[in-house]
């Protein structure tokens, strides 16, 4: 509220820019638009449009369509009406997740619309040198097949587990060798020349369901990424909320406060510890579980309690309307009942829950989306 | 980002009339200013700011001040400049916190400052019709004593424990008999010929730390309501984080989930139940643990205990900047200490925890801040 300052007459051509190019590439917008369709549309003065639509063409990203001809294929009367579309092919947007095991890189045009996937594995011990060679390597093999030139490209989205900074090194990650400290956005810099945005992985998860998963046309979500120390991204009004140091959302320390089994021990059917992070093995419980093993059983029953645990501690702060529960492929459907049943019966305004959508694809996408949004934003530097 | 539409003039002259009054009643401007002063410190051409400010006089929110004389006495050179201020009395604002234990209510003029204050006690078994007709005897007592007509109130906020609808009804309320399903902020209108603002009381206190508490200057902030059962309100960049059905915050169910001790069996010393609004017979344990009784002192432990691991659950969850613990009269002195230290243990990036300054009077001071930006909201509605 004190921010405000007088009206600001450029401030208004660029919201009136914003408009017309949103009309131009809105979802359910037909290919191309005549002046007329975007008067219709936008509200603004004929003049208005044309002066915002001259400005959008040097910019590359709207250009003249062909002449539309009527439907029977007969020559109209008089000079037909001129026509634009938005240049979906201006350039391309990349997300990148960079995990334990895995990483994946999705290639968007301008819209958003994928147009390539590359995935690698990689060992969960690798050290962070090893790991971003891979991620070069997969933003390598993506762009090749795809048959982008590396130019192309307006920005690049990371995620990756750990507490991101805004500059986007990483402050602290337990999960990933050598990543604490990494000044990972700027190590990356040096392959691209566009922005490179770093987010921690659930909180691009969250955007990711919400985008084109489980949460679509949902505003106040939780996504969880359950594991044997689960972490989670949230979305309020339908932005991020990353906490006041990147950190909203690390829930899996909050059993460290009391004297209850530590996570390596939560799963472990042998009372050896069961590393965190060794989801073959974690596979292997889940599968005698599903087999009738008492042992197993136990340990999945520890599992689903704690994570019942974890996601009400969040539900309760943040009330949201949607659960999304994602991160592992194995297991999450006996989750999602017991998770359903004890919110129904614990919290004062249970939220719907559903699992992912996206599953494995849910950090990459979100990264992609992060890309999207920075170009959006530097294209139109209308909010402050 | 979809709702914007195209530019709107009537938007930037409700722009340019907020900024004025702003500047006019800003905390650090001094009582009267000229045309130059305004134009400087707005950067608004003249002539826009002298339309403004004949509409402002219109409204009764300013008024034209004396002419200034020079510090020597002497009189100036022509004629003096015009001066306006804001009229900080054309009208009055109320904030009312209804309690298990308490009515309190603040007066205030148009800037917010306090003009009268009044308290009476109400049993906490108190049924909705004796609780309200209370909360009308303590706003006829606040009025009468600072000698201002009722017709004078712009906005009234009330602040009460209990999830609380839009419309300020109560969906839930644990605390307080018969409020469950209480329409509110419609009893309390028939009272009132003004807008009658209802939220729940950790909100409301959140707001009052915000605004001249605890968390001045500080907008990432959880306001802790310790107590057998606790609640929390959150502002999150400087806004009240609801919740999607308005139950954000509201943490005291986290251990019902587990297998430990209700909260009324919490600080009991005998084995027999404490009703968690026993303020007296709290307090008495909270005594004798200081002069060093066993049981008063392993039943204090366990209370901090849950409480540290409550407040972990919403700092994990939110990472706010800052943690304000209040509520209790009792006992909150020997919280602060562990609650730090298991803070800084166990949170990835711990937040800075303090006191309520504002006690007792926090749910009706956020309650009266409530009720003062739904007025500037009414007068300028610059925001959608």
């Amino acid at each position: 509220m004190g921010r405000l300052t007088g009206g600001d007459p450029s401030l208004l051509r660029r919201i009136n820019s914003s408009v017309v190019l949103r009309a131009l590439r809105g979802t359910d917008a037909p290919p191309s638009l005549t002046f007329t369709d975007l008067v219709q549309g936008t509200g603004l003065s004929r003049p208005t449009v044309e002066g915002v639509v001259e400005g959008l063409i040097e910019t590359g990203l709207v250009a003249e369509a062909p002449p539309e001809t009527s439907p029977s294929g007969d020559a109209r009367r008089g000079r037909p009406a001129r026509r634009f579309r938005f240049c979906a092919e201006a350039g391309h947007l990349l997300g990148i997740e960079i995990g334990a095991h895995r990483i994946a890189a999705v290639l968007s045009d301008l819209t958003g619309r994928t147009v390539g996937t590359a995935t690698r594995e990689v060992d969960e011990t690798a050290g962070a040198d090893e790991r971003l060679e891979q991620a070069r390597g997969t933003v390598a093999d993506v762009l090749r097949r795809s048959c982008v030139p590396r130019d192309s490209l307006r920005a690049v989205g990371v995620g990756s587990p750990g507490i991101v900074r805004a500059d986007g090194s990483v402050r602290l990650s337990t999960a990933l060798p050598g990543w604490t400290g990494l000044p990972l956005a700027d190590r990356l810099r040096r392959s691209f020349r566009c922005p490179v945005l770093v987010e921690n992985d659930a909180n691009a998860a969250a955007l990711a369901e919400h985008w084109k998963g489980a949460a679509v046309g949902t505003d106040d979500v939780v996504f969880v990424l359950a594991g044997l120390s689960p972490g989670a991204g949230s979305l309020i009004g339908g932005r991020l909320h990353r906490g006041f140091g990147g950190a909203a959302g690390e829930i899996g320390a909050l059993h460290l406060l009391g004297r209850e089994a530590r996570p390596e021990n939560l799963l472990s059917t042998t009372g050896e510890p069961l590393h965190p992070l060794d989801e073959p093995a974690v596979a292997r419980v889940f599968a005698l579980a599903r087999h009738g093993d008492v042992r197993a059983t136990e340990a999945v029953e520890r599992f689903i309690r704690r994570l019942v645990h974890d996601v009400a501690a969040l539900v309760l702060a943040l009330d949201p309307e949607l659960v999304v529960v994602g991160g592992w492929a194995y297991g999450l459907d006996g989750v999602l009942e017991p998770l359903r049943c004890e919110l129904e019966r614990y919290c004062l305004r249970p939220p719907r829950v559903a699992l992912s959508v996206l599953g494995e694809a849910a950090a990459a996408t979100g990264a992609l989306r992060l890309a999207l949004d920075h170009m959006e934003e530097q294209l139109f530097a209308v909010e402050t």
